[in-house]
C-alpha cells in the first residue's frame, strides 16, 4: 500500500463519472491545496480526515432505507419459528403485508421490528444474517442487489480521496454492525473506519468460548448533533472533508466547517427522478431542509446529480 | 507512508531492548508466521489488528494512575477560582494534601474529582489541559515527565508491528481524550486508533460557533468485559495479538485468543522493583490475579520485566 503524500497525477479522469462543473472544480480544487507540500494549505497526510454519510450519500435510500427493509426480511425469515406472530402486531401486519396496519404502529412498531430483528443473537449470527441479506435479496424499483446501489461517482471520489491520502470514514445514522457486514469490498472501507449507530451489547463465555451478545437496547444514535459527537468519541480528530445529503448531516457538516484551514463541506442533492429519486424539504426519508439553506448561504458544494453525475449507479451506461 | 506485505529484514535488531528468550521468540515467530505470503498461517494485512492496553502496558501506573494524577493536579489549578472548595470535601482534602481524608472519601470522592476535574469545558479546552499538563509535570519517583514514563520495548514492538503492516489499537480503561492529547507523538498511534473510556458529550452552537462540551457522566468504562465490547464497537474487527498487564485485560485476551488463525496474547508481569515496581496478586493498581492464571494454563506469553527486558525506559541507560 503506497499512500503518496502529493497529488496524484491524473491517469485519465479520477472523477470521469463527475461532469464539469463547480461541484467537480471545487473538489479537485481542494484536494490540490489541501495536499500541495510547502503550499499554504498544505494538511498532513494524518489530518487528512473525511467523513462520509451512508444512506442517500454513498448507496440510495428510497423508497425505505435499506436497513429497514432487511429488518422486514428478517421479521419474514423468522416467522416459521415464531406461530405466536401470525396474532401478534406488528408481526401480524408484516407477515400479511398489510400496509395500513403497520404504519398504525407507528414508531413503538418501528423499534419493536428493529430490536427483533437486530438482537438476541451473537455480533457472529448478526454478521452472517447480513451477509447473507446482502448477497441475495434485490431492490424492488432496480432488481439489483442492494451493495449494487452504490452511487458511482462516490466512488470514484472514495478512490480519488484516497489516493490523495486522504482517509475516508462513514459517519452514518445506520447501524453500525449492519454496515461493516458488507462496506469493506463496496467502499474499501474497513471495519474501523465506520461510524453509527450501537445497540448495547454483553461478553459472555457459553461453554467456555466468549461472545458478544446483541441487546434489544440502543446505546448511541449517530444521527443529527449525534453526528459531530461520533466523530469525537470514534475518530477524536475533525475531519477537513464532510459529505451528506440531509439534515441529519447538518451538525457534522458545522462541525468540519468550524475546524481552521482548507474544508470542504458536500451534499448530495437528490434531483433525478428518471435515473435516481427527486426528493428533499418536503421528504419523509432524507429530508434536506436546513442543511441546504446553510450551504446555499455559505456557500458549501451542492451535487445536484441530475447536472454533476453522468452515471448515478455503476450499472447505469 | 510504505507498509510492507511481508516479513521486514532485519537492520540491526528490532526488538533489541529485549533479551532473547521465550517472549521474543514467539513475538517474531507470531509475525513470521502471519506475515508469510503463502504461508498456512498468512493474515491480509487489512486483518492485523494488534491492540494494547496502557497503564501498566505501554506507560507505567505506580504509584497512582498518571491520569488520576492529572485530575489532583486540575483540582490543585483551579482552587483559586473556588474558594468554596477550602470548606468543601473531597477538594478540602486534596488541597491540604490530607490524603487520609481524602480515602475518607471512598469512591464517591474519586469520582467526584474525576468530574470536575474531566467535564464543564469544551473538546478543545480540555484537549489543551491535558497538553500542558503533559508538557509540564514530573513523576514523583523519577523526575521525569509522565509521557517519558513508557517502556522502551513496547515502543519497539509497535514500530516493529506496523513496519510489519500491523495496526496498532490503543484499547485502555483511561479516558478515550485524555490519551488522544499526548500518545500520537509517543507512540505513533493516531487519535482515531485509541479506545477508551468515555464520558457523554454535547454538541452545541455558541455565538454561531459548534462546540462539544464535556458533561459529567460516564457513556462507557472500557475494562474487564468492557474491553470486548469497546473492540468490538470501535473498531468491529477481532484482534489477532493482544498485550495487557492486569484483570481488566482478561476479557480482551480471551476475546483475541477465541479467534481462528494463528494469535498472540500477551501479558506484562511487573517483576522489577527495581527499574520499575514489582506488584500482580495483591496490588490495588494493575491487580494480575486471574489472567495469569489463565495465561500460565493456555501458554500465553508473560513478559518477566526483569528477565526479559535489557531497559526498560527510553532514559535508562
Ligand atoms: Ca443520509
Ligand atoms: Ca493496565
Amino acid at each position: 500500500v503506497f499512500v503518496s503524500a502529493g497529488p496524484v497525477p491524473a491517469q485519465g479522469d479520477p472523477l470521469a463519472s463527475w461532469n464539469e462543473g463547480p461541484v467537480k472544480k471545487s473538489l479537485t480544487d481542494f484536494v490540490s491545496r489541501v495536499t500541495t507540500v510547502g503550499g499554504p494549505e498544505f494538511v498532513p497526510l494524518a489530518e487528512r480526515i473525511a467523513v462520509f454519510d451512508n444512506d442517500g450519500t454513498l448507496w440510495a435510500e428510497q423508497p425505505i432505507y435499506f436497513q429497514l427493509q432487511f429488518a422486514f426480511d428478517r421479521i419474514t425469515a423468522l416467522a416459521p419459528k415464531h406461530p405466536e406472530w401470525k396474532d401478534t402486531q406488528p408481526f401480524k401486519a408484516l407477515i400479511e403485508e398489510d400496509k395500513k396496519a403497520f404504519l398504525a404502529g407507528g414508531e413503538k412498531a418501528l423499534l419493536e421490528v428493529m430490536a427483533v430483528s437486530h438482537s438476541g443473537m451473537t455480533t457472529e449470527e448478526f454478521d452472517a444474517t447480513v451477509k447473507e441479506w446482502i448477497a441475495t435479496a434485490k431492490h424492488p424499483r432496480f432488481g439489483r442487489r442492494y451493495n449494487e446501489m452504490v452511487y458511482q461517482p462516490m466512488l470514484e471520489l472514495l478512490a480519488y480521496l484516497r489516493a490523495n491520502g486522504f482517509k475516508p470514514f462513514i459517519v452514518s445514522g445506520g447501524g453500525v454492525e449492519f454496515m461493516r457486514a458488507w462496506v469493506e469490498p463496496v467502499y474499501g472501507i474497513p471495519p474501523e473506519q465506520v461510524v453509527g449507530s450501537v445497540g448495547k451489547e454483553k461478553f459472555e463465555l457459553r461453554d467456555g468460548r466468549p461472545v458478544l451478545v446483541k441487546l434489544p437496547a440502543v446505546d448511541f444514535v449517530d444521527d443529527g448533533q449525534g453526528k459531530p459527537v461520533g466523530i469525537q468519541k470514534f475518530i477524536g480528530r475533525r475531519p477537513i472533508l464532510a459529505f451528506g445529503n440531509s439534515d441529519g448531516d447538518h451538525q457534522m457538516l458545522q462541525w468540519t466547517a468550524a475546524g481552521s484551514g482548507a474544508r470542504f463541506m458536500g451534499l448530495v442533492h437528490h434531483t433525478d427522478a428518471e435515473r435516481e429519486w427527486a426528493y428533499d424539504r418536503a421528504s419523509h426519508i432524507g429530508k434536506l431542509d436546513k442543511a441546504l439553506d446553510e450551504a446555499t448561504a455559505k456557500e458549501w458544494s451542492v451535487v445536484d446529480m441530475r447536472r454533476d453525475w453522468t452515471r448515478v449507479f455503476p450499472f447505469d451506461k
